[in-house]
């Protein structure tokens, strides 16, 4: 019998090209801060052309928060598509080498579209603007979804950027189905305020009739709820969903749960680089889960995660986050 | 007519792939720490097989130490050769974006062999352990050499590393003639204890034929000059180059020009990666040689940036340098 899973995720396999910008960068070129854009190749081009010495380091939301969660020891497996060119190589090496079962779906190298990559601009203030050239990562097909895979999973956790696929909602309902059959239960996370705007029925019906445990920031569940007040947000994903997890930014986080709702604190910081904040929250939320631990203390694990990753630049952890852990009381 | 430029550098354009290891790693692997080994690409593909997840970011001896020069503001140009592939277009994006003149050469995309690059595994202690996989860049020929651009150097730079391939003495033959045609003086840096093993008497010719200006650090004028004696190496050096900066790792560095001596220390500090420091120490010290500083200053002004680049991962420098020589009171 094949081993069982805590988490498997889905979602954009990316390479993560980061620089260092000032605003005035971000003027010139056009670009919204703190939020993500979808780019073609020509606006990729333009963008890398202009911009400064990079480093790349493996991204995408989703799988951010397996490198998290494998980071902790968690078995964790990833489903997202790359291809078989130098940046495709990169992104199966460093998901493989967190821990992560991961086999692609992986396309030939004469594919036309290449491994996705996300400009990411990180501003003086801590801030990141991504621009994803999408690539190979927007053309999952529900054939591309390795039920086998799902159906190891306790945990299913789907990044809500994914929605800009063309056939990924039918991809989502197909792993969710071969979760379900497992046992396993299904997180979502929205990824985007704009991303919810493109997508927000499907959002709802989504979450309404197939998630257990919602992620979302501030801006993101306003969005989803269409709504500029917090307390009304959050009571109307109370009603769809039995478990939200609010997080927002210094602030910390708000959780709903069957009813009850609390809220737990972050520890000031200046962030370095908040990417990866809310995909880290999540691995910290999860495996806290997967462990047995109440929501309070997988919150606050949720916060501990996401404090180490916007303190450097890129979004997956550079130290043990079990000593982080152990440290604060929470293992 | 064409502008000049400060320095021209010529030497193996490589991605470094960096990742964290332990000494254990390293004795598994039978990976020596601290030195560069070439290696083939079954052996590529098994260090990477079995090391953890890294970061991509620019490299190459040469290439690091005109991406610290372009910084400071000297005007650069560099020659060094990758494929039309993903990480050859990261390489040349990068130096360019620092401000660097770069036109390659570079191979078609359907060429046999890849973009160089290079497997850091950076220890506890700082150190890095470096595994080169040479692919196109060292496949640099005579007729790669751009004259034009050599010509118009006030400084040649040259990598050691080079010696490794097969028609560099012939292709730094041909840039020296250029440079010399131009008016240009010549700098070269010894790169590595064994590079100085396969090359000795190489070495030791171009040196004292057309060399102005040498770097090496402890271990490789050492091994230059088969002794165990700093000082029996140092005379020796002072015997065949008008200059020679020798730097020393936490003693600093020490400098023989024209026959006068003098020491020149660091401030203390743990190194978090020592890659580049060798590197970065040549840019300041060019630095200081192009805007007419003494040798004094030029060594202070290298043992900044090599400090510099030692605090971080990575051997591209992270924050501005002139700041930083301002505040140490060299500008």
């Amino acid at each position: 019998m094949t081993e069982r899973l805590d988490v498997v995720a889905m979602g954009n396999a990316i390479v993560d090209v980061l620089a260092s910008v000032d605003d005035a960068f971000l003027d010139e070129m056009g670009i919204q801060k703190g939020i993500m854009q979808l780019i073609d190749t020509a606006r990729a081009d333009e963008i890398y052309r202009n911009m400064g010495p990079s480093t790349e380091i493996s991204g995408g939301s989703a799988a951010n928060t397996v490198a998290g969660l494998a980071a902790l020891g968690a078995r964790t497996g990833y489903l997202g598509k790359v291809r078989d060119d130098q940046l495709g190589t990169i992104f199966a090496h460093d998901i493989r080498a967190q821990g992560a079962v991961y086999d692609g779906p992986i396309a030939p190298e004469d594919a036309e579209l290449e491994t996705a990559r996300s400009f990411i601009l990180v501003s003086p203030d801590g801030q990141r603007s991504m621009n994803t050239y999408l690539g190979i990562a927007g053309q999952i097909t529900p054939d591309d979804v390795d039920e086998a895979l799902m159906h190891r999973a306790d945990w299913l956790y789907l990044e809500g950027y994914l929605f800009d696929n063309a056939d990924a909602k039918e991809a989502f309902r197909r792993a969710i189905g071969a979760t379900r059959a497992g046992g396993g239960k299904v997180a979502l996370t929205v990824s985007d305020p704009f991303c919810v705007d493109r997508h927000r029925e499907d959002f709802i019906e989504l979450i309404s009739s197939r998630v257990d445990l919602l992620f979302a920031n501030e801006d993101e569940i306003l969005s989803l709820f269409r709504t500029d007040d917090l307390e009304t947000a959050v009571a109307a994903a109370s009603e769809i969903v039995e478990c939200a997890a609010i997080t927002r930014s210094e602030k910390g986080a708000l959780v709903t749960s069957n009813g009850n709702r609390f809220e737990v604190p972050t520890e000031p910081q200046k962030p370095v680089d908040t990417t990866g904040a809310g995909d880290l929250f999540a691995a910290g939320f999860l495996f806290g889960m997967v462990t047995g631990r109440d929501e309070t203390i997988a919150a606050r694990m949720g916060c501990a995660a996401a404090g180490e990753i916007i303190a450097h630049v890129g979004a997956r952890p550079q130290r043990k986050l079990a000593e982080l852990f152990a440290e604060k009381g929470l293992v």
